[in-house]
């Protein structure tokens, strides 16, 4: 098997190489947002979990290659489109592609990653392609309804820690799954096997985001490398605030209220006296709990897998990795 | 063969059908976008042109159903992405669906209907799926380039004619090559054939679009049941006003450069005197032929297509639908 190591470098060689080819195509215009986009980087977890999906069953990762990059065009054509309907300025520590370029252009050439991803992965020679296309395309209305509802949840104040888990196992979770799964699947996997990890996945998922929402709040600064509180100062219907919604009584949900109503001038104080808050209803550890139990879900499911203990130990690592980050 | 009505009522009532299932499911504000885009009418001739292309080489038209819807939606999703990037507020005389809705919904239900379409043409049971996937995705790459190349001819002056036909092309004939040509692969036509049909489509394609451009200016007023002249009033970059561009000399040609910059509240005046300055150069004749060069390329592929002749007649009556359209 190859090391992460190795498949994080073959991911990183496609992206560069594959770049080259589309900053030549025409109109120039529709595809150096594509360009832009693929070179901001990112950790690159999708096309990565493809190859480990696909790495399990088969040393042949050359054939998994334009799948996995396929993955990770789709990962940014949503984030081209969800900036837009966000109004998020940055992605990355970098303008945004419809601050770099347009609005349009981050509609259009949007789009155009869509089409591009759906041909890359047709590019993969397996006799599980129809199967790896259908579970794309209910991956992607999935993704939708996902955004759809992180967009409704965003003008209410009563969402539940529930709803919001199952927002971001839409938003978030089934496309980490649907990766592992399709790397297996064109590897030859058999469907009980593929429908194992393709839950893993989704399991890490939710982990994962959880996880970006706490280290938001309780990072550490200087690993963190953006500013702690950015979410508490953009009033970010996070897990945190959804619980601290739930929990609050009296006086103490009026001030939260209060402060999601404060501009955005006040941010210093407002991350502050939200922190605060946060402090008394103990979210950190009801978060942190939350987020162990679907790493421990995760590694109960792995336990269980009929996987050789090479391929377990690996996922095992990965694991233990993306839990241990801190940014 | 079904008649073309009986054609127009399939697709009709699978809309119908679909809209009523798309209606139920959640969340609601991504589907209902949908739904409204989908009950809003048009010409349907996409999912025409797929049935036909299909009807040509077979009876078992039930098969040839969800690929039909799939261009359908997906020609719709275009619409609601160009609405927004065009900055146009009605379509078919109702509010486009960014007004209606949201700009957001329009982003988002679009992006769901790409996945519709991909989704309900995976429904197709033929061994050619496979061919029809890649030539939709390869389509849809030139839809967003024909676009892309629309956008930035908005901004120039010097557009030739020939730029001109080959973003119509790209923006609106490809499609109907597309569907003409899944529909007779899905029936399991031979490549040859196949192919033939697709030029045919990408001709009438052109044709179609040149003839919207004609209507908007030299339509007859009752029958086309829009403001003659908006195209003009709009600044819209036609096929007229291309070649006026291309072929107005000296003081005509500042003359139409200062009505270029004339501001909305003189549109009456406008649309005559840059109709006045389209007579004097003959771009009436000239569009007209231009437009029939293209039919005539289509009837003359027709002729030469391995077809029998009841098929053959059959085609032929639908070119002439088209070409003899008012509206």
């Amino acid at each position: 098997m190859y090391s992460l190591e190795e498949l994080q470098k073959i991911v990183h060689d496609e992206i560069n190489l594959k770049s080259s080819d589309l900053a030549l195509k025409k109109p120039e215009e529709l595809y150096s947002p594509v360009v832009y986009s693929l070179a901001m980087g990112g950790k690159r977890l999708r096309p990565l979990l493809l190859l480990m999906g696909y790495n399990i069953f088969s040393e042949d990762i050359k054939n998994a290659i334009p799948a996995a990059l396929a993955m990770e065009v789709f990962h940014n054509f949503t984030l081209l489109h969800d900036d837009i309907m966000d109004r998020s300025k940055m992605r990355r520590n970098k303008p945004a592609v419809h601050v770099k370029f347009s609005e349009n252009s981050a509609i259009l050439s949007g789009d155009a990653m869509v089409f591009l991803s759906y041909k890359y992965l047709m590019e993969s020679k397996s006799d599980k392609l129809p199967d790896a296309l259908h579970l794309m395309t209910e991956t992607a209305l999935e993704i939708c309804a996902g955004q759809q509802y992180d967009m409704v949840f965003e003008t209410r104040t009563d969402v539940t820690g529930d709803e919001y888990i199952e927002m971001i196992r839409l938003k978030t979770a089934v496309l980490l799954g649907c990766c592992l799964k399709t790397g297996a699947l064109l590897a030859g996997a058999g469907t009980e096997i593929a429908n194992q990890l393709y839950t893993l996945g989704c399991d890490l998922g939710i982990a994962f985001q959880l996880q970006d929402d706490f280290l938001d709040t309780f990072g550490d600064q200087k690993a963190f490398g953006k500013i702690i509180g950015g979410d508490i100062a953009a009033n970010k219907k996070t897990y945190l605030l959804i619980k601290a919604l739930e929990l609050a009584k009296g006086r103490m949900k009026e001030d939260l209220l209060n402060w999601l109503n404060a501009g955005r001038e006040e941010a210093a104080e407002k991350i502050k006296a939200v922190t605060e808050i946060y402090n008394k209803l103990d979210i950190e550890s009801i978060t942190k709990m939350k987020i162990d139990s679907y790493y421990e879900n995760a590694y109960k499911l792995l336990k269980n897998m009929s996987l050789g203990e090479e391929q377990k130990q690996y996922l095992n690592t990965f694991i233990h990795n993306i839990r241990n980050r801190k940014y």
